[in-house]
Order: structure tokens, then C-alpha cells, then sequence
């Protein structure tokens, strides 16, 4: 009897590399061979391991949720303040402008772009995305306001979902050609909006 | 011989039903017979008309960014203010948060999204809606500034990009299904920017 036999690869290292091909393409565009090659597996072992495109996206995109958030967190917390933290955050965006890679976007936001509200399991995961990331500009907000960098009388929520909503924005003009430099300047006004 | 023989159906008709599909379902997803349902067509004639899938995909997106910078346009010089025509602009996402029905975006930035800068020539045509889009901005950011509820000193470019990226990304929340009241909410925040 073949009890426990041990998975001939890392599930973990075939997860992330099946996150960055969805990440750079979507799902749609994802065929099962992109997902076969990036995963360097068989497909018996690829439906024994992952059950199908669909529930491999699903992990793939709570894992891109978790991973994001907690370094969102991380960097928090390391931010000498509030209000640095999400000027780093909006400035990250004009690097991948400027870094000459074909700009990748959020993977959150892109799959919301993609399925809109089309699917209700996805437009969940979605939400669930959304909702992490508000979450820690709402505590960056928070913290800016207690160092007295944003009003104390301003609602931390809806800064929260204008900085992720704006970030979403910057993110797609990377995609539709802007480059670093006027998307620096882009994020010097929409800072003005949570002075 | 056949010459000037009237084609069999409405060239207009059958692009702007193209033009419908790809703003609703982006270009890969749409099929070859998605087209052929929506325009009424046979295969035959839908070659011999449009040539197939990518050409017909220029010809709706340059369709749509006319129709959409004319509509725009036609609107500013309607409006009140200058500042009306921007406020009213971004309302109008919050309204399609509100339509109930699955949100389509613009056909131009999800191109961007679903394209990112993969392909030079869709990147080209994506660069041109953007710049179309932007100069209607400018011109209200212009007229806001004769009329004196922009400052004078404010780089019209500058905020013409933020305002475009403002409505991509409110474009995006609502894909993500944020509600329209909540998107009401992030306009207020993201026109302090333009105080």
C-alpha cells in the first residue's frame, strides 16, 4: 500500500508560480498548459494536487491576498510614519512604470477588471482583496492622524478606499502607457486630497 | 459582374453591436461566434466586411474613443462650470454602481488592463484614448480655472491625468463591487484634490 507517499514536488513553489502567470495574464488568457509549464507538472498531478484551473485560481488569489497585506502590514510598521507609508505605497506604483517590465497591475483589482461583477464566488474574493487592502491604508490613516499629519475630523474609512481606489487607477494608467515621471505627478495631486 | 453590389446589412449597426461585446467582455473572451450572434452575421460576410477578430477590434476601439471624447466634449460645453462638468463626470460611475446591472467600465481602459503594454500596437491605440480622454479634462480644468474654481497656478496636464486615473480607478471599485454611495463618498475626497 502506497500510504503518505510524499508529493514529488513543492505544492507551495507550484502555487506561486501558477500566482504569477495569473498575475501577469489573467485567468481567461491562462490556458492549462501555461499553468502545466509555470507549475512543471503533469497533468495527472496538477488535478490530483489542485482539482482545476478554477479552485488553483481561487488559492492563488487568497494567497496573493495574504502575501500582499501582510507585507502592506509589515511595511506599516517599519514606515517612519503614517503619512510616508502611503506616499511609499502610491510612489511603488510609478516604479513599475519606470522599471521597463510589462506593468503587471494588483492581481485583486485586475481579476475585478476581468470578471466585473460577472461571477459571484469571484466577485467575493474580490471584495475580500479589497477589503484587506482598505484595511491597512484605514490603519495608515489612522496612524497619520494620531501624528497629526491628516485631520482628526476626516473619516479614516473613506480616505482608505479613495487611496485604494486611487491606487487601482494609477496602476491601470501604468498599464495604458504612462510613464514614471507624469505618474509621480499624478500622485502629488491625488495626495492633496487627504491634506 | 457584380460591381456596387449594397452589402446586406448595416455596417454601423453591425460595429456598434461588436463594439458592445468587447466593452462587455473584453477581447480574448470574446469568441469568433460571440461577434457573428451579436453583429447577425455570417462568417463570410464578417470577413469580407471586417477582416476578423483584431481589425474589427481597431475599428471599435477607435469607434468608441470618438463617440466617447464627442459625448464628453458635448457634455462640457452643456455644463454649467467647468467644475460641474468634472464633478458630473465622475458621478457618473457612482451611477453605474447603481444601474444593477454587471458593470462594463471603459472600453478603453480595460484594454489597458487587459493588454497592459504586451502589444505595441493595442498599447498605441490605448496611448491615444487616454490622450483624447485628457484633453476633454483639460479643456473643463481650463474652463474651471477662467471661471475661478480651479487656481490659476495648477498645471492643467497634470490634473487632466489625475482626473482620467481618478475615473479608472472608481471604474475599477465598482467592477470590485464597491456601491454606488460609497463611490459618492471617494468623488468628494478626490475633488479636494483639485481645490
Amino acid at each position: 500500500m502506497n500510504i503518505g507517499r510524499p508529493l514529488e514536488f513543492d505544492p507551495e513553489q507550484a502555487l506561486d508560480a501558477a500566482m504569477q502567470v495569473f498575475w501577469a495574464s489573467g485567468y481567461e488568457a491562462t490556458s492549462l498548459q501555461n499553468l502545466l509549464d509555470a507549475m512543471d507538472l503533469s497533468k495527472s498531478s496538477f488535478y490530483q494536487a489542485f482539482g482545476g484551473k478554477r479552485p488553483l485560481f481561487e488559492r492563488c488569489l487568497r494567497r496573493y491576498r495574504e502575501n500582499m497585506a501582510a507585507a502592506m502590514l509589515e511595511s506599516l510598521n517599519q514606515a517612519a510614519s503614517g503619512r510616508h507609508f502611503i506616499k511609499d505605497m502610491l510612489s511603488s506604483v510609478a516604479s513599475e512604470a519606470c522599471s521597463g517590465e510589462k506593468p503587471r497591475g494588483c492581481l485583486v483589482m485586475n481579476t475585478a477588471n476581468e470578471f466585473a461583477q460577472g461571477d459571484p464566488t469571484v466577485a467575493e474574493w474580490v471584495a475580500q482583496g479589497v477589503d484587506r487592502f482598505t484595511a491597512v491604508f484605514k490603519a495608515a490613516v489612522q496612524r497619520a492622524q494620531k501624528e497629526g499629519t491628516i485631520a482628526a475630523d476626516k473619516d479614516p474609512d473613506v480616505l482608505a478606499r479613495f487611496l485604494v481606489s486611487s491606487m487601482s487607477g494609477l496602476k491601470t494608467m501604468v498599464k495604458a502607457g504612462i510613464g514614471g515621471e507624469e505618474i509621480k505627478r499624478i500622485i502629488q495631486i491625488a495626495l492633496r486630497a487627504i491634506d
